[in-house]
């Protein structure tokens, strides 16, 4: 029965893993479309997360047949809870790649990207395909070093969130209403992504030390500079 | 050993409604802040937001807890599992709860609601109230014909999300950046809370019916009138 378990155990992880790699592939191309208004690569994307969501829910389905054949307990048991979540937050990153791409095409033929932003999207999303990279590592190795990266990835990302809404607010701002718009929810987009990212790191943590931080920090960034 | 699982049920049950009840509160005392720049209010909120935390991560716990001892499986499994999401889902309707709050509060004293979307901003809010009522009220009763009106209910803020888009992208829109930034943050918030609902909802059916439809329908709206 061990025996057993451990190779469903390395079923899941795989599952996972392919999952986090299809996220990458996801939150790369958007970048890419959304930095030059690529309207068939964010097509792609927006097509691409269909398999996404298949996979996230064949992989509830293994877990819970897992749950009902092999009726883990103790530390198995919130091992494969824990697969649960994650998959849903994978899931979550790929719909936000997806609205990353959705965004991209509803402004094709015009830039998505408002001028004076370029450089700050570019970073952002840069930073979010190497999180997802980062993330997809740490799925595979369990390596916890991974997961620290992946929190100063954030942290940067958070930096940036703030500096858009600054730019956005400033006096030498010069976008329209739709501009404004489009670095709100992109910025948002990005800095969720990222939270994903780091709320899944967390479980992959728990799973390996035990060692538990609620994920419930959803952080707030004060679209005036400061953060609440 | 059945009556002991159906014990644990209705402990659940009772647990997720008695957070449901506290994401009313939440949403209800959010969307008068909101609308009425009461900052005290806001703060309400904001430090309440802690107790939804705790009580969905111990609901969780309980969660697992039943896994290991009861090991349900079949349609109790499917319970179970499902308690875990929908207490995910009702931890997130509580942090938007709170992001709209925080809104209001980094505002103040100021006010957030954008001029010309006062009564957009009031009637969303509304409708989020009464979407986690009902959703209360699923939750307890499980009457499906509920499900119906949150479905409803959800399908007119989509609406309201595109016409706040719409005014701020229209010529008359007069308002600054910030009254933008804050008009489209708010009106995302309002449309995912309600999303989350009807994502409860359909768990709720399905665990009534075994009718299924994967949960991966995040709405995306596009910030110029149609929808993708």
């Amino acid at each position: 029965m061990r025996e057993v378990f451990h190779h469903s155990l390395e079923d899941v992880q795989g599952r996972l893993v392919e999952i986090a790699e299809l996220v990458t592939i996801a939150i790369d191309k958007a970048t890419q479309a959304f930095g030059t208004s690529d309207v068939s690569l964010a097509e792609e994307v927006i097509e691409a997360d269909a398999i996404i969501d298949e996979k996230a829910i064949a992989l509830d389905e293994l877990a819970i047949e897992i749950l009902a054949r092999q009726q883990p307990v103790a530390r198995d048991l919130r091992i494969v809870v824990s697969a649960l979540r994650i998959s849903a937050s994978l899931e979550r990153m790929g719909d936000i790649a997806e609205h990353i791409a959705q965004l991209t095409r509803m402004r094709f033929p015009e830039r998505a990207i408002p001028k004076g932003l370029k450089g700050t999207f570019t970073r952002m999303g840069g930073l979010d395909v190497e999180v997802s990279r980062q993330l997809t590592e740490l799925l595979r190795t369990q390596d916890l070093e991974i997961a620290d990266r992946i929190r100063n990835a954030d942290d940067e990302i958070d930096e940036l969130h703030v500096s858009v809404f600054e730019k956005v607010l400033s006096d030498s701002w010069q976008g329209e209403a739709a501009a404004t718009v489009d670095a709100t929810l992109a910025s948002r987009y990005h800095e969720r992504f990222a939270d994903h990212a780091v709320s899944i790191s967390k479980k992959v943590i728990y799973l390996a030390t035990g060692d538990w931080t609620p994920d419930t920090d959803d952080t707030f960034v004060v679209p005036g500079g400061a953060q609440a």
